[in-house]
């Protein structure tokens, strides 16, 4: 049987781009990392070496560069969109590009509680994400977030559970709950005038108080409750995705020393961990297309 | 519209098991990141947080050892079916079973010459990695390894590619080629008598001549030459996959100095990077079903 | 000649404990990597494998545990302290300790504008420092910060610097600084009703105010009049040690673009950065002893 | 009282150096991590932002580059020397230098059994360290390890220990010893024929055999014999320092489980962990200076 090309696709990952906006004494800065990928006829490459399809990964970095000037890229997804519309509009051979970007946070120094015009301190909260994959027949655009740390003291159980004849585990009460939390939605061919900003921080309001809230039987509970949720609050989400590490915080065993531990000290280890994915979709909604087939392992 | 559960999957990710085997005075060692993730009827556990169809992800884990003793987890690729098995086979509900492994290499610490008994040292070369998904109506193995770091320092040309007005790059003719190689290859319904330790030996040596002998004209086509000599190698992979940074070794700029700089002082540096994506797929092989349905972040 | 034992250390490394204040429903929690190690007669044990005199590195985590259990380790300073105190007063062939500390924020979920009873999220900005000697004869605190992630986007000049041959760079008189900066400030023989949290908030303050606000020549010149600014502001600091890699951000050349760049978009490198290493003393100090000699990598 | 600039040192980290040799068609890499710091009149800079005795760290770097082009970096003391020498006998105002490199190993692809000319795998055991400190009166070479992970399946016992009422421990005669080492010696004013490549051979073998053959009764206790091995080895090594974290392999509980385990299916912890610090100081040797006066956190 012969042997043939499959699915293929090049770019440049980890553009680590920072902009300033400068028009007045007050600053502005966007601190983010940029991966671009192209689609398109570029088999000759990967069959002949021949390149005269492909536009160098240097080249992509440049533009990514040359974007995050003419537009404030604030908020990101408006300039993620601006950028494969480059690369399919203007470069011939390109038939479809995903872009996907990392945003870091920055706040304001505060000195006497007035916030300084040009001085920041990174903020070490989550990391905004948002990928676009422009075709250019469809546009999706999977907004969302990594590495949100969160945790409840209690308001959490685990129990009747399935039991086999290696289940060891004991049935609770009372945990600790706290996760790594990655959550991504999609909006496909998103409106124009589609407030970005405004959106973030509703979804992740909308989560966080389900986190807090819901009285949790199961990790896959909280997080089925956090993805209706942002469905319920945004219907211009089709669906979301969320991965959850669940980080156990097992409660130290103090029965040998002359103090009691009732629900106080605990022990945060590292590995294995439980991890969860689930996901909600609103019924009818468009077709994901390419919207999840990730470029880089940023995510 | 309503809105409904999505895809869903849950398990035990990175229990670090190490196996001793120890019947004689030359003990054999195998490393293991060992992951579980099981699909079934596990929707109550996400709308109500009912957990009785729900294996516990520490039993999952407490199966992984139990596993590792009841037969040597080497290959890799034979602990992995056979845990998967298990989980499928043996525990009602479950309905499909993923198994996701990494294994770290260990050689014998030599002595005058001599090979120990019981002492080993850590290689730092290549993880082998190992996905098993049992369905069980289709069994696939994905077998691979990831950080592959491997170099050419002459015989890679870069030129005559698609030039646009933000393209800086020149064109060369002789540079360092480096990349940290993940590379993934399927067998669907593999053999019984598989001899997975020969296949991945024979996968990467051919992989690696390919690498060395090839005069590369692009990162891309010495990617698919690779991959497809993995699958000319051994007619029961389906199809590969692989992934590759371009590890871009920027020559010094000398021209202001007393020296020359004839390709023999580099920068390696660290982020952008180009990240080429290829694959080889045999004509007429079996569908990939849910075989690259990646559960953890380990790859 | 002979050859001779020379310092020796041992104890435990980053026991990762969680202490949750649930004495009302409004819960507290402190988060912390608590590393020990203890110094005395364990001669034997080097020489000859003799554990009598040893404290096991296990029974020194069971310690950490329990001690965070009989007092809440905040301030944390306190906690190390106490610690240290119990392996040298209660554990004989002890004869001095030092306490390593790391302590991770939390802040709480806002639901409605209001903070939650018992949900926190991790705030990612700098990790909070500690590190006590206790000798017992003298009492060092060392109280501090990494990981402190600032930057000003402008007031920042570098010119008029030594020129050699293998210069190449270019002054500026405005340029991004940023680092990450770590520093620690010693405390020798503390008052027994110092204000820790206090100080810590007061030092962190006056740093930030004098980075935002000192118009800078040198990345030396900033580090220094922070440092001199914590002096200032606590008499009862004797030194204050900074480590600061300057994380440079190199403006792109757009030249051969149709935009301009002025000092607009930057790229953020990596590596290689400039390491910068300050310290301000104050006259008439109490001397460091074994202040300094840190015990894990954690710093 | 009045606050004054303590110790002050500056420089550039972690320049990413690779140097190839081509003057046959068979090449050599050497892939190095380069660090230098300087130390002289350099207040001016802390105190009043004056960078006129101030050779920038871009020049470091750029002159590290150079080094690495007039001499074959192979071995990396000798080329530390080199570069130390040039920053205090080049450069006025310089009066001391501190040079880090890291060495990263590679291995030329074997192609049927014949090593090629120009490709290399990198090798993943140990990090090759050196640490040059010029004075100039005095020299001190720093060479050792890094990351080197070592285990021996059994031939280590831990028992006999002190005990108190935090203890629960229990005793063993066959456990599992692993453990990640750093291990540094010095050689102060080296002979100028110093085989550097071969010292650094031997003292690893003679370290791993010190590993492998002794019975051990703490790892305390193998470290320091390791230690001594390679004093007595090398008649010019003046100390040594060992850094090893007991990499806790814990045996996995079967006693509810229809198998035994016995001895053979371990977890391999991540923290916390033992952390041993030991020592070897030859009688009479010289005196240390400041050869042990780490500049980056490369270590």
């Amino acid at each position: 049987m012969s042997i043939q090309l499959g699915p293929i696709q090049y770019g440049k990952a980890e553009t680590r781009l920072v902009r300033i906006v400068r028009d007045t004494a007050r600053h502005e800065i966007t601190d983010l990392n940029v991966s671009s990928a192209l689609r398109g006829p570029f088999e000759a490459a990967y069959l002949d070496g021949d390149q005269s399809n492909v536009l160098p990964t240097d080249t992509q970095k440049n533009s990514a560069y040359v974007w995050a000037k003419k537009l404030n890229p604030d908020p990101i997804e408006a300039y993620g969109l601006a950028l494969a519309h480059h690369f399919v509009d203007d470069v011939p051979p390109v038939e479809a590009a995903r872009i996907e970007i990392e945003r870091y946070g920055w706040t304001r120094v505060e000195i006497d509680g007035r916030p300084h015009d040009h001085t920041f301190v990174r903020t070490g909260q989550e990391v905004r994400t948002a990928a676009i994959t422009y075709e250019p027949a469809v546009t999706h655009v999977v907004q969302g977030f990594k590495d949100l740390v969160v945790l409840k003291s209690t308001g959490s159980h685990f129990k009747d559970f399935l039991v086999d004849e290696y289940t060891t585990l004991q049935p609770t009460d009372d945990r600790i709950m706290a996760t790594s939390l990655t959550a991504k939605w999609r909006i496909t061919d998103p409106a124009a005038d589609l407030d970005w900003n405004g959106m973030y921080a509703g979804v992740k309001a909308a989560m966080l108080e389900r986190f807090a809230e819901l009285e949790s039987y199961a990790l896959q509970q909280t997080l089925w409750h956090m993805g209706r949720a942002a469905l319920e609050a945004y219907p211009a989400i089709a669906e979301i995705r969320l991965v959850a590490p669940n980080k156990h915080h097992f409660l130290v065993d103090f029965s040998r020393f002359d103090e009691p531990n009732e629900n106080e000290v605990f022990h945060a280890d590292d590995r294995p961990y439980g991890l969860i994915q689930a996901s909600a979709v609103r019924e009818g909604a468009s077709p994901a297309g390419d919207a999840w087939y990730s470029y880089t392992g940023l995510v």
